[in-house]
């Protein structure tokens, strides 16, 4: 075994162990099953396991895997809905280290990278807004900054800010120039989550109960942020999405994968286990038929989401890559999750084998982090340009 | 309008001004939002309403429609996840009222019949075992009925007896001959829940959380049933679950396809009011698509519903339309939920809208009532005796 | 049985003992099983058979069924690909007899509506136009037609004419105000086939083969029309052609329903008369799957397709009706060609066995008579205008 | 670029250049091109163009690529329908070769494997038989082969036995122990086709046109094989049929997302030239639904097929890679040939464009090489055997 293999292996023991049982508790509801108690208790022991923080840079602490490196680990790790917190390699503080690393300078290093890389903090990454503001298409992005001085003052609503509730900081993006509908004219702002007028409001219920501090609303009231916490360059915040966007992607991808081929998993054993009309359930060309067709979808989106990692890992951009393992997985991972469901049968449905609430747990992916309408959207666009004619009719290229 | 026409026409309104307000106070979980409390209060207001029993016979005070034409009464009602219940039209009661209509006889009618007509007790079919019992191969059958002297004596263990916590009365089905595996040799017995050895267990917790009385788990220990509470023929009871069957399967797609045109509609409101990229997301092809889409599966929901209502109404039993209407009523009508989701985008996975309510309501009945996978073995296999080669291979019949 | 039984019954033996024979001696090529000597022989036939013109009104010597009458007749003629041919229920003749009977004046009943309706000539109907022109957009329309005096004189091109060559006489779709993309501006003319100026060009090699006459080109230079050959009023010819479509549509279904249930018995008879792996291919899970969803899809079809023939015999316009019955059958009975296909193995795709035929002959109809995606587009309009916020966001509703 | 991707460019120039405008002629009808004459023709430019051989071995003359390197390569090829056998990679010849190279011995090698290799020759494989023999269950094998002193007597029917007609000499498969059902005692042998007893039949009429000689079906009547023409082991031709299975399945998936690949291509284009509804058919959302999957289905295919490759390459059997590229691919190409064929409306059904002709060739796949049925139930089988219970219950290993 290679060493990446190794620490998948110690990383899927470590969750079997430690992780699952405390999982089952609550039927996966994270603050129900003890929230940030929870969360320190689950990094302690993975810190002791030595599971702790695979994608971190070795110089802050971590094990420094690159994309591809990390696809098994966090498929391990994603087994559990709690796995990846306990790794410290959840959303959105995994996507914000990536972002972070990449674009910080100087003080801020020290005062927001190191400890979210250390896990002693949580982050938010605060871009979408209520109707009709920042979506599915950001170009909406309606929350101001507007320069006084030394500084910026924030103002506007956010909504769906996962992790907000609790979180240390926040990063912000807020409008500098132009007006909501163009697509440049965003920064990145680094802001505490008790600076004043910072307000985190409900959470949004969500079917999706396993992310520590919720989907939140949240609303910035003249939050005033100095200079030196504008994260990067002033109106580049869009393009600092898509550094952020893009791995993010992916590694969601990584867990969900974690968590389908467990439940595909468990209701192969299922199967294995009941009989009907005379046969093993197993036996049957119908249950057959479900579980070759979970095969097949998890083979193929572990293909293109290695694929997409190579490209990531060469330095290449890999949108195009990165939308298709998206878009893909997101859907053939749900698919896994309802045909495990469906192969259960009764107990499917109920909170005694963990399908339902893997279910429950990965639906959402197809809507979150672009909904598949809009990578879809965009992989045409893409092939338009390729394929089209070099002089297309009037609105076509 | 005909008077089945008004009568849904005021069922619907009565839902959506009295029913739909008390579904939203907790996302449509019946027993957070007042349970039998909340029962005895909707079917106060249905009966003053005008809208109560509408498919109870005459006789026993209802408004007596055939199957044809409660369709669209049922429809109407179950827009509501609790609105069947207001009207007395809910699973398991509904299809109980039905079996016990065609099979009591003498005193039974008083004891039993009446009072579930009216709404003063509920009821639950107890049917289905833990593995290896019944299931959705029934002949698994293990609870026994011993006759010892003038009465039986029921010994066993169910699961998923919906609405047995709080039921008044249950119908018990058990083994009066041949051993497990066997298709004949079960009878029903009409059983007291307060009985001597009747044991409700733990409500095993499933993703739907609209059903008064939850999915039970059940033991029989010693139970002594008196030879009148015998329901119809001893060693008839697998033929009875047939005549239940039919019926309830169809007011289930009834009920079901009122809540999917309910998510549908309010999935066609939100994106007719939300815009990006230029446009409102109503005219984004893709969006479209999902709204075409939507209307043909419940357009093809109602034609083959309609069409095994007919059956039933002609007095035919049906049993091939009812698995049509059954297994793709199941299928699209989850289909539509599904899309009314993705549809609403964020809001479509939170409870700020009903359709992820929904959506999870409506997917366990790809399971209930006979999973797609059976009701797509029988209806191959009639296939081909219907159309296959009069002298097949051997093994083919 | 009722007449309308008898005349189904009697339709299905004509078409099993007098049509199919001839339909297999050339794979379902009506043009190498004989063209129009083969039209002639069989249409006498049918004649003699008592099974002619079933849906020709009386007084034009037919048989005179509505809509949902002629359903399960056309059904039975449609078993064979020559079957609608052979009781001249053949598009576009059918479609065009329909369209006449409904706008023709004076002589033009004599010179076109009855000898059609008789079967002494073909017709074709000239709408679809090459790019830019008339196409899934009928709007398109650049043929003109310019009065001169008594008379029009019309010049454009027309593709993709069905039945074009050997046509008795063509109804042509000519704009006679307005510029392409107007959506008023047509009129209908009767233009014989051999009037100067009209050249008929090549058949469109397509995948199928059954259509007497091909799907042709066809270039109108100078041609002169008489004003009394005018169909209708000048300008009405665009509510003329949804005139023609909705019912054309339906029999278009009711013709493809007959040849995909007859590709699928032929695929039960055929997985029932093989083994393999130790079992009848019958009965394997995954055949029984296919052979369920066949008679899931048959049966859906012909409810939506009754659904809508009521809805035109109650004299409604029924256009959604008819769009989800064209847009789900044309889909479904893919489908059900495809699977049967896919059930025979090596045999399903060679012309030993009817279903790869039949399964080529089905899949231009998602495109012909308007492409899925322009009916889903209409419904999702029509979903939005009923179901979409009063005041909704620009450019919704 | 690296020698492959030059190698795979040049091809590419070659097949657009040379190959395509003859596959043109006749719709793709390889026969009624040109046959044996086309191949020769081809064969020789190919060589000329340096782009003949790439698979063969360099000590036979070839480029010498593994299964990785020759995926791209391939798949230009691929992208005409007379593209492999250009370049002599066409099937069978293409398995043969591979299998031939690893069991051939002594004369063998020269009176078999090198003029194949070199194109003198084409060879079939003569497994399949018609039912009840061997066809997706090889152990049905049903031809014989008796000892007869130093040599074996042949005897049997084959079906489906591709390029047959016009072949230098079959490898036959045949019965030496054992019954039909029996999972071994098969041999192979190598049989010149003109050795007496050996009778070509009809050539199987199929959808697919574009393989040289057909699918035949074939006569051994007395066939006298010495023992110097067994290939390999007696009794272990089963496990050779497995060697070259794996491979063949794998050049087939290359072979196709080839043609699966142009078809697409020329869709987009299409789209892009199209206008409708006042804009480019492309900018449609449904037309971009359908490019984007197009997109995913195709990027999947390719990365399940590396995957397989790269198994095959490090020496691995591969089994489970290869069945899981050949049944996603399979299904996944023949999607894409279909949206190809609904996005260019009627002219996808022509002849005008290459998409209906691509579509109709593409469909076989999903039987040929073992029908997606079979290799979903060998999927399953092994995941049950991974993750079923230890002590499944009876009948679920």
């Amino acid at each position: 075994m290679t060493d990446v293999e190794q620490l998948a292996s110690r990383t899927r023991s470590f969750v079997e162990e430690r992780v699952i049982p405390l999982e089952d508790v609550a039927d996966g509801d994270v603050h129900a099953a003890g929230g940030e108690w929870l969360r320190a208790d689950l990094q302690e022991q993975a810190r002791r396991a030595g599971v702790f923080a695979p994608h971190v840079p070795v110089a802050l602490g971590g094990l420094g895997l690159g994309m591809t490196e990390r696809a098994p680990v966090f498929e391990a790790a994603g087994r559990s809905l709690f796995g990846a917190m306990a790794i410290n390699a959840n959303a959105p503080d995994e996507g914000n280290l990536h972002l972070l690393e990449r674009v910080v300078t100087g003080e801020q290093r020290e005062r927001y990278l190191v400890p979210l890389a250390r896990g002693e903090v949580r982050s938010a990454f605060a871009m979408t807004e209520p109707p009709p503001g920042a979506g599915s298409d950001p170009a909406g992005l309606t929350t101001t900054a507007r320069r006084d001085g030394d500084s910026f003052v924030l103002d506007g609503r956010k909504k769906f800010i996962t992790g907000a509730d609790g979180a240390g900081f926040l990063i912000v993006m807020a409008r500098t120039s132009g007006a909501p509908g163009d697509s440049g004219g965003a920064t990145m702002f680094l802001v505490p989550a008790d600076r004043p007028g910072v307000r985190i409001g409900r959470h949004v219920s969500t079917i999706d109960r396993s992310m520590l501090g919720g989907h939140c609303e949240l609303e910035l009231n003249g939050v005033r942020v100095p200079e030196q916490d504008v994260l990067g360059e002033v109106d580049e915040g869009f393009r600092y999405a898509q550094v952020r966007l893009g791995p993010a992607r992916l590694t969601h991808v990584m867990r969900w994968l974690g968590a389908a081929q467990r439940a595909h998993e468990a209701a192969v054993e299922y199967v294995s286990r009941r009989s009907g009309f005379g046969r093993a359930l197993a036996r049957h060309g119908m249950v057959e038929l479900m579980v070759a067709d979970n095969e097949i979808d998890l083979a193929a989106t572990r293909s293109l989401l290695l694929t997409a990692c190579r490209a990531l890992d060469e330095g290449r951009p890999g949108r195009e890559e990165t939308s298709l393992a998206k878009v893909f997985g997101a859907e053939a991972l749900h698919r896994v999750a309802d045909r495990a469901v469906q192969l259960c049968g009764g107990a499917g449905v109920s909170s005694d084998l963990p399908v339902a609430r893997i279910a429950r747990e990965i639906r959402p992916f197809r809507i979150y982090d672009g909904p598949s309408e809009v990578h879809r959207t965009s992989l045409a666009r893409r092939a338009v340009r390729r394929y089209g004619a070099d002089e297309p009719v009037a609105g076509a290229s």
